[in-house]
């Protein structure tokens, strides 16, 4: 097999001009590429991953797990691929490829990392969708792979994590709505084990105290976080005894069906039922009336987050000495139309 | 390094069971594969990649390249959710992994996809957002890398591909608003090169030659596939002189920005504005009309695409000789409340 010193012998380039050719980047130009990858058929070079692997006993990708079948996952589509940009970034600094591991919706997704590590696709991972206690951070402790998460929970220990401020923006949400004349205001969470629930609810309890507002459990509705939950939450919100004026949605793809229920039943969101979802996304703005909802700065996130993987790796750790340990990440009230006030 | 052999002469296990064990087969018990796991930590066994690559010349793993910074791309989650499912179900018969591979929105996606292949990350690839002119089939024929494609080009050469078939439902969509008394039709395609557009586009323009209307190149919208594509959209609808009283749109995603901007204008999508979009999707679901739309099986479709690309890598083609080369998939209409007859 040729190797890349041949190639370059052949071609009277530098090695690392090959190597540069070979890896796509910009500082070569479009002629030599086309001379090295052409020379490259030629010869019979195959440009060998696992020869670079075993060179630096890695494989230089980083995994970033993603889990299906949990419509905080699947429905997350716009949220998942600014933080990717962001990771990209701060990946590329230092060669490291970031691939997408899918746990499909019929696999378990404790075995699933399992298998991941043992075939040692990538050298670290990220997690995401953390449960509130969750087996996947004790099976990369045993592998020995370094790893940050995306989402907190109580399996953490010393691991590297960065979340979204649910508790913060529950909070904000309920003292809002109140000061705009709400005095009962509902709430949906998730209805499977996700560690962001517990924490939106927890901001709500605080908003209402706060507020001096009772809590009543018979408002806290626990549904999918997708329009189909949305339009469930909805029907509820309808069939309450002393119906809420308000509502705080932790997922804004369930204000869909949501809008679409009470439009059923000939209500307007906004004038007859407030609305606040947790995060701005495309449908949300085009929605009418247009959702009032929390903004974040996505690529600063994964960025952050790729800089926090780069933090415990060995071979990078001292660059990163100043990334901190976890972060719980703002977001900023994004004022719509689904939220005036009660008497307005 | 203590490798796989040691690792099963120190348990007194199989190193079959030892390898499924780490693989976390579902077929080895649990206690079995918590004696592996631990004995691989203590005897400093790393589950290597590189090995694996080595041995059978190969990653065992399969990339889909997605691409960011392309509207079709990116707000096509639940899509390639569904296909990725029915992937994972083909390419697991053989042991072969899938990952995703992003090419993110500032990258070339040709340079992206060189950068892939240089590196040999995956044996094979799966292209999509195919370009009517696209150079990533000549580097992938160059590089000697087996892939297949979602999405035809004039670049397929010999190729094996699977492509919805856009022609078939804009055809049958200007069909169906015509019996329903619809005379003006307008139509949305991307305004991107995607192969895509041309297709719908030829499809719709045999729709009108079926019912003997006029091509009008005044209601041909072209826009981002996004909702705020099909806000732009309705705007220049509104402002058409002799306004179409129907519309069809290549994604539906467009549906949620058209039906914002048809409601600040007072009108009611579907009274005012008959609207067919490309694709079922739980948004359109739940919009207040339901869009009506056309369905397929995405599971399926990701089965076949898994087979094809097994029929085209020399260890397994002979189990798939029987996989079309080449399949215009089909999609059925599914009736919403967004095209009512327009005399009803």
């Amino acid at each position: 097999m040729t190797g890349i010193r041949q190639l370059a012998n052949h071609l009277q380039l530098s090695i690392g001009t090959v190597s540069r050719a070979l890896n796509g980047k910009a500082d070569v130009n479009a002629k030599t590429r086309e001379r090295v990858l052409e020379a490259a058929v030629e010869l019979g070079y195959v440009p060998n991953q696992s020869g670079r692997s075993l060179r630096k006993g890695t494989t230089s990708t980083v995994g970033l797990i993603l889990t299906q079948g949990n419509s905080l996952g699947e429905n997350n589509d716009n949220f998942f691929f600014g933080v990717i940009h962001g990771l990209q970034t701060a990946l590329k600094r230092h060669k490291l490829d970031l691939v997408l591991l899918l746990c499909s919706r019929d696999e378990d997704p404790d075995s699933f990392l399992q298998r991941m590590v043992a075939q040692r696709i990538v050298d670290a991972v990220i997690l995401t969708a953390t449960r509130t206690h969750d087996e996947r951070f004790e099976i990369l402790r045993r592998a020995n792979m370094p790893f940050v998460t995306l989402g907190r929970s109580d399996s953490l220990g010393d691991a590297s994590w960065i979340d979204l401020d649910f508790e913060g923006i529950a909070r904000a949400s309920v003292r809002r709505l109140c000061g705009r004349g709400h005095k009962r205001i509902a709430v949906a969470v998730p209805n499977v084990d996700a560690n962001l629930g517990p924490l939106f609810l927890e901001g709500y309890r605080q908003g209402l105290e706060d507020c001096g507002l009772p809590f009543d459990e018979a408002i806290v509705f626990r549904a999918e976080t997708s329009e189909e939950g949305g339009y469930d939450v909805a029907g509820k919100v309808l069939e309450t005894a002393d119906r809420p004026t308000a509502i705080l949605l932790i997922a804004e793809l369930m204000s869909v069906g949501l809008y679409r229920r009470l439009g059923e039943a000939g209500l307007l969101p906004g004038r007859d039922l407030a609305v606040i979802a947790e995060r701005e996304s495309p449908v949300g703005r085009f929605l009418l009336p247009r959702l009032t909802c929390f903004r974040l700065d996505l690529d600063a996130l994964g960025r952050m987050l790729g800089e926090m993987l780069l933090s415990n790796l060995p071979a990078f750790a001292e660059s990163y000495q100043d990334v901190p340990k976890g972060k719980v990440w703002p977001l900023e009230l994004v004022e719509g139309e689904s939220d005036p006030p009660l008497f307005a």
